[in-house]
């Protein structure tokens, strides 16, 4: 079967040819149809993230899939069903109390008890055919196959979303404003995520583009307010903006991280989601600490997902404007483009490797 | 009557005669006992916080008040009703909806729309009698009038633990380990209520004081653990320690704000409540920053408190042993001895200033 791997010493994604996997008891075969791209296959391809798999030189890249079972094995899955799996799978020697409960998302992150299929320590799902344990699979309706590939994305936001409104649960929250840090395709989703229900009266977007942008005409078509960080920056959002009752920052920039503070109104949560390299740098520690207090500010770090997320997302998913979804998604290509679906230029949002197509069933 | 002011050029408490005040409709005349001195009390003598009430140049001090209710004038409340007060008023034009719904405590610190009792812009309740909206008096016990001024400080810990378990409410949280930042009278107190229930397996307290001391033999008749911050520094909690569940900060230092991220287990969350002057420092923003987010951890900084936490906090003295309550309070002061109430040194754990006796209703 063909499956998308990045090779040690490489700094491009190949298609390779590699046997069709085998299930072990509880583990359902599944045929992929499609895995998204992101940020994070980005830099574990540059190796600035994850790593490869024990003694392996070549890991088979993905965690954003969706796909149907084709072997239930001695699962409880029905022939045919469409699932997305979930990214981390347990460690032989780790402690499975995580997953056990169904939190492994919360486990901790160097203690060895999980690897995270397609990033750190074993193959993802980028291939014709992979092995799950039921548990790790998550049903989704047949008329998600298409766009299904965004469920574990949207599962993120999802997710740190959760977070972010139990953080603020003690009290009577009526947040208002909310800016999403990032514009790329989990800001502009998160930001969809955001304008459901409409619970934030105003909704705002930074980037550092220039007009015209597809992003930018997302956000505006959302309802939303582009702001520029090159012209307005985090902190001063406040001055220039409004106070925010929630930042969801998806940029990875530590500054963004620390400026939060500044930019949220009394009573307001950040979400921080970006996985920055160390950087150090000046900041005023003594006011960041004063405001967080006398303002009863919070902060939330949030990683991954557990399939209960994934679940929420599929349902969110179908939420979502469906022109949305079609102008975030910019390019579904055969494994023999993984140039353009590995691209990261200005007209690139979001892309996906087909690897199969849905047959109903 | 009696009041203990300070005066706008001075850097130290007095008794003054004030007349007696007299209650608006929806006030009761309270008779105060005791009012407890804290830090911030020393802040705002020093002129380091807070401020005077408009065209006054002193100010009544106190924000720790017990009394009894010796004019119920037109509210619901009984003649002799021991009670103690919230700290925040309403300002005469400010937004009044936080305190329409009982969380004063989460109003906008700038914003014009309070004042703090004894701190900011309004006398405080160091005084033979004070009079207080219905609202903002809480009743208690009898059996409290005693030590009824520790109720105060005791909820600001009860909120910002409320704040603590709300942010780790959306996942199964676990916590074994919990440290509290600084061994004076709110550290103290916190430590004895993380100590009622047994939540947490192993509990810690930081502070720089060499032994014999009294607080360290709390915290150990606590059955708590004393860490020396010039030994372990809170970043190195993890490598010399354990990586904590729960810190709670109650220091005020800046640096301690910044290294809780690091001290903080996976899942782990930082409770901020010191009040720090700005202090700028060099800090590895990418590594706190990432360490937010793999590592799932949240920060929560917490002011101030309303009556809901006030009547908690009278449970939650209630369930503190009696020894602790009588250990950590090293002193009750006449007016006349404003000099032992204020004091600041190695014995002095928890003071309070006795205007009143209490008599049975």
């Amino acid at each position: 079967m063909k499956a998308v791997v990045v090779q040690r010493g490489e700094r491009k994604p190949r298609v390779v040819d590699r046997p069709r996997p085998v299930s072990d008891p509880g583990e359902a075969l599944v045929r992929i149809l499609r895995v998204g791209v992101d940020g994070t296959d980005r830099e574990v391809i540059r190796g600035a993230h994850g790593g490869f798999p024990a003694d392996a030189d070549e890991m088979v890249l993905g965690h954003e899939a969706v796909g149907v079972v084709v072997e239930p094995n001695d699962t409880d899955l029905a022939m045919g069903q469409a699932v997305v799996p979930t990214v981390r799978s347990p460690t032989t020697d780790g402690d499975r109390s995580w997953f056990d409960r169904g939190e492994s998302d919360m486990a901790p992150w160097d203690a060895g008890d999980f690897h995270e299929r397609g990033i750190t320590g074993a193959d993802g799902y980028m291939a014709e055919y992979v092995t799950c344990p039921a548990r790790a699979l998550v049903p989704i309706p047949d008329d998600q196959v298409a766009e299904g590939f965004l469920v574990e994305p949207l599962s993120i936001s999802v997710k740190a979303l959760e977070q972010v409104s139990a953080a603020r649960s003690a009290f009577d929250w009526r947040p208002e404003s909310a800016i999403v840090l990032g514009n790329g395709s989990l800001g502009l989703l998160t930001l969809g995520l955001l304008n459901v229900g409409d619970r934030f009266d105003r909704l705002y977007c930074l980037g550092r583009r220039d007009r015209p942008d597809p992003s930018i005409e997302i956000i505006e078509d959302l309802g939303a307010t582009y702001v520029d960080s090159r012209e307005t920056p985090v902190a001063a959002l406040p001055d220039k903006v409004e106070p925010m009752d929630l930042v969801f920052e998806a940029t990875g920039s530590p500054r963004h991280a620390v400026e939060t503070v500044e930019a949220l109104a009394a009573g307001g949560v950040g979400a921080l989601l970006g996985v920055p390299e160390d950087g150090e740098m000046e900041i005023d520690a003594g006011r960041l600490h004063r405001k967080m207090v006398l303002d009863n500010k919070a902060l939330v770090g949030s990683v991954n997902s557990n399939s209960g997320h994934l679940a929420t997302a599929s349902d969110r998913l179908a939420d979502l404007p469906e022109w949305l979804v079609e102008r975030v998604v910019t390019g579904i290509y055969p494994p023999e483009r993984l140039d353009a679906a590995f691209a990261d230029d200005d007209t690139t949002i979001k892309t996906a490797v087909e690897l199969g197509e849905y047959e109903k069933r």
